[in-house]
């Protein structure tokens, strides 16, 4: 019987229309890569989802946006684009975690593609889905099918245009990635740093997270360690979005930039998302492939 | 924090346009009880999605049914309904059955249920449902919280109109059900069709399944040994659909009707489901708010 | 890699020593099909086993009781049965339920099953089972793969000896079975009888069921419809084991025995379970044996 | 209804005798806490379990091994110790991981307990467990009922005499511990080690780990750029068991003990496991506590 499939581009999501961007560019090379199969974008942050839905309600919002698309205006959390594509008819769906690093949210889509997954029923043609697979964030997650660390190695080879923003003498790249107190993930963080100083030995790579490790004190230890006069700073996140604006280069005292600025560095912000970069937003087009691939669902 | 809820009414679904009266007239009876909850129709049959589909992108079709309403011509499947209704912010949910008996469907279902509920994330408050609940059939199901003998008397005390059609001498009730040859659920039935006979002394009613048992051959045989000459025949149905037009009464001469006049009784066919009638609808609403008591989901 | 394979016959058990026989002889015939493969009675009720267990430190007990299997006197749960298996390096293992209907027991054994299969690690190797299967009960289970209603026919063609006791005239075989209030399973105990009636025209057989439907009234009626005087009694259950001994034939009133004399019929007892028939026990090894070769699991 | 607990310590495991201490002493640690509760030692390598069940059928070696526990000799994998414990009427059970990570084992360990607890019945007392919970690993997991960082800072507490081993000058505390190649979960082994520095700033400790990150380059990085000359080197796993041996202190070229002396420092190993060092060991008592709190299980 003839297969009809689909991708959920799965994403905490956004609700800085700036920000969006970094997103649909992930959408957009996703779209080139399978022009035949319906890409839908999924929001798991109930608040964000909320914004929107209040947006495409207010005509003003709506009147002084005209380039927003409806998928954002009308942007539906995992359950629903999972559930909706089902219900058009995809029994065979790949859910690609628009995700850096394998950390609390990727586990918490995991735990939804499971719980679909567990759904039997007496006759096997009754089951609402033939495959329902999980694609792997950008860094890569458990397994030895997949070793994260090559995927570490790949995502490292991908930023080489970042790595080239610090090839100057006492300057260095500072990411700044989300990170989680509450989810043991600041591993890949730390290995990713490691990985782009040895690809690129020529500029420093460093990493401070919002909420985890390594810290803001961890990168500028490092920087001062290193005698570096400038940073280059840009977001380890797909979009540059609230985070971004503001714990990066936000007015408070604690914000990466002033902390930075303060410690006596000069700081070279760049707001975009690493979802902007075509080489990055690949990553996520090559682990849908691969999901695919491995499931036999067949992706056009 | 204030609770969002929502009813989803999960049937197999019918595209016979005749037939819709018996489930929107259990919608009805739901919506009336629960004028500020939103009442979702789910067809759980993927056939007949389709079809309604097809049906709601062709203009000749719209134009000869000016009155069918719009969430049929866009009806949903169980995923989909459930999914929509948490992404409109709903976290508390009854999922009501408007089947007869516990048996494929209600335990598809039921699966449905339960692996949505197996859905957990590492903050509790970013689980999709608070609560997620399923309703019983009309026949009841396992469990000692309400033993299925109790909903079986129940069913029974409600159709006291449809028994009152064989108190005539000689004339019996003939109910017309589904029955599965793959799902040992007949027991239902036969116990039935008991209670009725035992609420009912004055009619004799008998049972026959299109798949399962009790058969026709068994209702025949219990019919000519009451010397039963007229028989009102009825679909043990919600609704009055496919299987009542051509199982009941079609033209092929296994059809129920020409089964019954071959062995010599006169036949008095109503097609009407059950669902059509206020008593038997309002048990589908009383199954739902047990099960909505039962979780402490407030619907109102 | 080399399969390890082991059996879990999974029953409810019994106290009753003299009720031994029945389950012990379907394990010997379980032993004789496959002779090199372990297989591991497990009693599910947990009074049950807490009997034996004190039994087993009782030395007085033991003194006067020299022929109990030690596989009795130390029987474990279903739990402890298929873990124990698999610690001793067992990775296939198929655990048949002796059971006769598709019922409460059956759908517990069955989550038991699912439970553990849904235990997943990281490396594919570390799982605790390569394949954990359920057989069926004697008279099946929902699915296509084994139409229930075979079940019931070969079940019947088993018991031709048991019809053989009703040939009489005026002679009924009546079958005490368990069933289930809470359980809705008396369809299959409705339809073998009628099988039973169905293959042996010449012999009348009844059910009655303990907790449900068919009741004793239901039984009496048929009999009396049929004019019998005499009704051999038969459990239909795999034990003579407590319900046998008091519900059957036990002083109080309500006993079977006492009911039917109360009716006016002479009662012929026979006190003996199914699983002591050859025929029988070996439905329970047909059923390991489609499950083991659906399952690609190499019993030997 | 009378609450019979029990608590099941689940570790990988070790062939080496020498090496049993370590997991021995945390074992004497929670039967000290809690002398009235049943608590079992499962190992989950199967290949070392399969190691002690040829040895306990080896009387050779048995002669010559006479203080082996009989509990090391018939040790059981986690199904059979949680199975086993339940068989004996425990139906509240604490499995407390003696893992320093909470990584590949131990997502595997929560797996089971999921898995065992999606067992559900008809009535709800026929259910194998009333409650069924796991502990978190010695440096914590995912969670904000108690986050790992805290769990860090903890274990660092209470290992102030390991740093007390380099106060000297030059001198560094440099542990081994296991990492995992497959699962990315080095953050706590980079964010430990961290905090140990941050604790005892008077002692440099370093990590290396034998399959991730950080690794043996990443340590002698760190102890180089620090101009250490003498290296306290200790496993930072429970017990000193194989990779103590093999990996740390082995002939090959590889071991750490060479790579660190070809580097120049001067290396002195302590071949004893974290388990052995009472405050470490009670980290486990503690988390399994909490556990028991938190379920409202009265371990005694």
């Amino acid at each position: 019987m003839e297969e009809k499939n689909g991708i959920v581009l799965a994403m905490f999501g956004t609700s800085v229309v700036k920000a969006l961007p970094g997103l649909l560019h992930v959408r957009e090379k996703m779209v080139e890569h399978f022009p035949e199969t319906p890409v839908r974008i999924a929001f798991t942050s109930k608040i964000i989802r909320r914004i929107w839905q209040q947006r495409s309600e207010d005509a003003d919002f709506l009147q002084t946006h005209l380039n927003i698309p409806a998928e954002i205006l009308n942007v539906q959390g995992p359950l629903a684009a999972i559930a909706n594509l089902q219900d058009e008819g995809a029994d065979s769906i790949v859910v690609q975690p628009v995700h850096i690093a394998p950390a609390e949210e990727f586990f918490d889509l995991a735990s939804y593609v499971e719980g679909l997954n567990s759904i039997h029923t007496v006759k096997a043609q009754q089951k609402p889905f033939v495959r329902l697979v999980l694609g792997r964030p950008a860094l890569g997650t458990y397994g030895a099918d997949y070793p994260y660390r090559q995927d570490i190695v790949t995502a490292a080879k991908m930023l080489s245009g970042d790595a080239g923003l610090a090839v100057q003498d006492k300057t260095a790249l500072l990411y700044m990635g989300h990170g989680n107190k509450h989810y043991p993930s600041s591993g890949v963080y730390f290995e990713f740093a490691a990985e782009m100083r040895r690809q690129y030995p020529g500029s420093l790579t460093a990493m401070a997270t919002i909420e985890g490790s390594p810290t803001i004190d961890d990168a500028i230890s490092l920087l001062l360690e290193n005698r570096i006069e400038e940073v280059v700073l840009k977001p380890f996140m797909v979009t540059a979005g609230r985070h971004a604006l503001d714990d990066m280069i936000g007015g408070k005292p604690e914000s990466l930039k002033n902390r930075l600025e303060a410690a006596g560095f000069a700081v070279r912000p760049i707001l975009s998302g690493l979802g902007e970069q075509d080489e990055f937003a690949r990553i996520f087009v090559q682990h849908t492939v691969d999901a695919a691939q491995d499931a036999g669902i067949h992706l056009r």
